[in-house]
């Protein structure tokens, strides 16, 4: 199979959270580790307190390098405190810390290209955050640690949309400042280039949410539409691409508008996540576009109100590891068609060729 | 029948917009107008071009005053220009005119008690404002008309929960500052006053948003959870309302939480408004509540870009009809059911004849 040796490396994020939980009930079926090389970076004590806790008898085989994992079974890392005291449901220091840990040894291996795509689980912000860990969640953290310089776009996706966020983990207050025509544009840029090389679509078409309620109603209610909002997606669109809006979000997502689009760009976290969620059935996945890395994970938090009760539902972590291996399996074939274009000759005289072609046709 | 007499004011709203489409198709079903009396502030010409444009031939009498209105038929009071050039799709001044003199005539009727409720089709905020109509819309119109010195609320439903806002048609960038502690306690008393009133529930329990995403994540995406939103909550308790959260709007509705709850008061529009249209498949209804008027119309807005082509769905304005009469019936059957209210002579002595009983209760 030709997606037989995609290595993950997994992330279990706050070890008192879900994480362990998503990763042992998703792996109990033994076929989504015979579709890749699962690599978990954690500690084998924590993993067997949650499948003794939780009764989920995955078995995992414990690696001392990525080298050594294989797939058709869940690879075990020791990276994070295996003497570590589990408490399910308490965000500790400790529990933030492994979270680090786990992160940092995921990314050291992705830098040997020892695994190929990152799916992660969720963190607690607060409790992660730290002098060695100044970042507010995972995707601040990649863009400075492997983005190579290109600016990361936060993209949380179901079977039916893909909503991306201009502005993400920010106080309300500081929105409408955050919110250039400029980062407008780039972020239209990215969401393009992304669903053209991570989802195969040929021409995407991109609908733009308004920051105000009812799109600034004609002024009335903000002007921002008019002079950010606008003009950036004027600009996008005289370069080709296939953008539109400003939209109110509320009518926009209650008329199903996005339907008819490939991806959705709205303004801020609540305003594309809350509808996006409410809609999203337990499959959604929020994969950071952008990056040269690859990586997805659940659409939810830590909820750490219900660790260790079993009554975690693994179905968007699972999600979170099938949209990464169509990814890289999407990337991959992007660039085996590159290899060779063909080469056009000469524009005008394919131009005049279709015309010929089209005019006999309607002659027919 | 006990709600056979009510009587209710309708306007059209912006002329060249779908509101008459909405009246036509809504009371082609004559089991509509058995149900009320149905007065519309229109002008006949103007209902006949949208009766021969649509193909709809919804039956009307045209009767001079309210007073002369009859349950079983479409009433209709001439009271804008009946000249008027009817231009579906475009915002004139004279639509906007339209939509205002409607409004103050059927305000005209309500303050002489000649209607009981109102059921408004969507104006276009900027096109009605005007030096002679001085509000972001009809509910702060009718807080200051007819108001009567109460705070309006303004509540979105739907078969599944009640949305209410604590601010609603402001910039994005006012809307920080206008969320006060004070404000919150207050809206949330109004919710709880309604919930109980207009909808029969004895205890209703109430779920409250944050402003910030993630809830503030522990200060670190903003502080009013902690400064204002959360103390508002604690004092709202101690009132003894049952009132809960603060939530994270995302997490929220995508874990169905508003299943446990009578109402949602979300912080801003498009937090609340996004998710809720979302899930209401047209059957969402605006209810304008804390106010002696009781005001409903449909969630959706002008509709321009479908006007005249009879594509606009008319069911949430039936559900604005039936949700008025509902909530009438429910206050008229609560200042019924307190004009002789039972005395309680003792509540000590009721809590220990209480006490009594239920420790009975246990040792049987």
């Amino acid at each position: 199979m030709e997606n037989e040796n995609i290595r993950i490396g997994i992330t279990p994020g706050d070890t008192n959270a879900i994480g362990y939980e998503l990763i042992l009930k998703a792996f109990s079926n033994p076929a989504l580790s015979e579709l890749c090389v699962p690599i978990v970076y954690g500690a084998p004590k924590v993993a067997n307190f949650y499948r003794k806790t939780l009764m989920v008898d995955t078995p995992f085989t414990l690696i001392n390098s990525a080298t050594e994992a294989e797939g058709g079974r869940l690879n075990l890392i020791s990276c994070t405190n295996n003497e570590a005291k589990v408490e399910p449901g308490v965000p500790t220091e400790e529990s933030g810390r492994d979270a680090m840990l786990s992160l940092q040894q995921a990314i050291a291996d992705y830098r040997n290209h020892l695994i190929d795509v990152l799916v992660t689980c969720p963190i607690d912000k607060k409790n992660i955050f730290s002098d060695e860990f100044n970042f507010i969640g995972h995707t601040d953290y990649l863009e400075h640690e492997v983005g190579d310089g290109q600016e990361a776009l936060m993209i949380l996706m179901n079977g039916v949309m893909k909503v991306a966020l201009v502005t993400t983990h920010l106080p309300l207050k500081d929105i409408p400042n955050a919110i250039t025509q400029d980062k407008i544009e780039r972020k239209i840029q990215i969401f393009n280039d992304c669903l053209k090389r991570d989802f195969t679509i040929s021409i995407p078409r991109i609908a733009v949410l308004s920051l105000n309620p009812h799109n600034g109603d004609g002024g009335l209610l903000g002007t921002e539409e008019d002079s950010t909002v606008k003009p950036a997606i004027n600009a996008m669109r005289e370069q080709g691409i296939q953008c539109f809006g400003p939209y109110s979000a509320d009518g926009f997502f209650g008329a199903g508008q996005y339907h008819h689009f490939d991806g959705v760009l709205a303004m801020y976290h609540d305003q594309g996540l809350a509808p996006f969620k409410a809609l999203s059935m337990e499959d959604g996945v929020n994969f950071t576009a952008g990056l040269p890395i690859i990586r997805t994970s659940p659409d939810h938090g830590t909820a750490f109100d219900i660790a260790g009760k079993g009554e975690a539902d693994e179905n968007s972590f699972r999600q979170a590891i099938y949209t990464a291996i169509d990814i890289w399996r999407n990337r991959l074939h992007q660039q085996e068609a590159e290899i060779n274009p063909l080469k056009i000759i000469s524009p005008e005289r394919d131009s005049k060729a279709y015309t010929q072609r089209t005019t006999q046709n309607d002659i027919q």
